[in-house]
């Protein structure tokens, strides 16, 4: 019988080989690259901001935090959707943890404002459902080994907050997976309240619309300041 | 440090000693009733129905199921609501786990309907945010200890389904508590698919208006059979 392990990829590509140095440390003020198709897991002490940029305007980016003493607390999409009162956050909110603690705050977006926090991450069983045959890359293995990538594990996979995935809720509560509405360069900020690991995959969504029409996958920039 | 152990209550009620028999085993036939602010664990074979009945009417009962062979596996919201384009389910509707699996099937649904998918369970650091400074009982708590009960343990705090609860989503995104909309006696059926174990929690929420405007928490009643 197949068993769900949270840490345990389904397959593997090249996020197991481009972690940051030293645990997933980064230089600050560095632009680093979320190639097509893959993840990067990066530490961020309280205090510090990460922008993360949207190069071709047409990309989604999954987007985890875990509590870096503790990665059992992390950012959670119903505990957010609780203490906002809406379900999409917007500069200003606090994004919380299953521990209903804003392990960070969103300080800018200056894409339209439409993010996700509906839809579970892709992973082996979609792939498989939406008719793939052989292994699809998919943002539930990269969330995995980017984190294996800095010697962790994923105790859980949260439901991730999905930057620029566009999916509509019309008044009977359908919903519909529709291109991006950012442009090319748009990006977000979020600041750490505390210690924390982010993770984020550069979705690798080719079937659906997701990505664009086009379904074209393409990279999501990232970059780790402190804001004077 | 205060760590997130997904198995271990931040505090205890009678869940702990309200188990069925034979570490969850229900009797074919028999009604059970989850008494207010508590919650039960009950096994249920792939084939059997589980009847849950709202006897008040204003009662939201937060719902799991776990797959009996791996408990990593559970009903997933955020992988239900991408199956099924909606945010709600309706009679007819597979309810999948975080494998993509159709752990079971939502058969008949006597209410009007209104249920949530997006919501946390209540948690001790909820009622800690509505002002409580003692130990209020919890749905994640009753799912903790419903669990031990039988002798497991919750490996995540998977977000539920939350039976009658009432939280619209506006055509801004914007949410709100609601009471619930069913009448005394209403009912939901689910046939389980697979071998499963469900965990019922009569919601303890007693300060907003989850459970009717009078914040009276009621109990909820359950039985399993076998549909000929």
């Amino acid at each position: 019988m197949k068993t769900f392990n949270p840490a345990k990829p389904d397959g593997e590509n090249e996020t197991l080989t481009i972690a940051l140095p030293d645990s997933g440390t980064p230089t600050l003020g560095n632009t680093y690259q979320v190639p097509a198709r893959c993840g990067i897991a990066v530490k961020m002490t309280a205090g510090q901001s990460i922008k993360i940029t949207n190069p071709s305007g047409h990309q989604v980016c999954d987007f985890w935090a875990f509590y870096q003493h503790d990665l059992n607390e992390y950012l959670s999409m119903e505990h957010l959707r609780t203490s906002l009162g809406k379900i999409i956050p917007v500069p200003g909110d606090a994004i919380v943890s299953n521990m209903r603690r804003p392990l960070l705050t969103f300080l800018v977006d200056s894409s339209p404002g439409i993010h996700d926090t509906l839809i579970a991450a892709c992973d082996h069983q979609r792939y498989q459902q939406l008719g793939c045959n052989d292994y699809h890359d998919n943002c539930t293995d990269n969330l995995r080994m980017a984190l294996l990538a800095i010697g962790c594990q994923a105790p859980a996979i949260p439901s991730p907050f999905n930057l620029w995935m566009n999916v509509p809720v019309d008044a009977s509560g359908n919903t519909s997976f529709e291109a991006p509405l950012c442009s090319a360069g748009d990006y977000v900020v979020f600041k750490a309240e505390y210690d924390v690991i982010i993770v984020l995959s550069a979705c690798p969504q080719d079937i659906t619309p997701v990505n664009g029409a086009n379904c074209q996958p393409a990279p999501v920039d990232f970059m780790i300041f402190i804001d004077d």
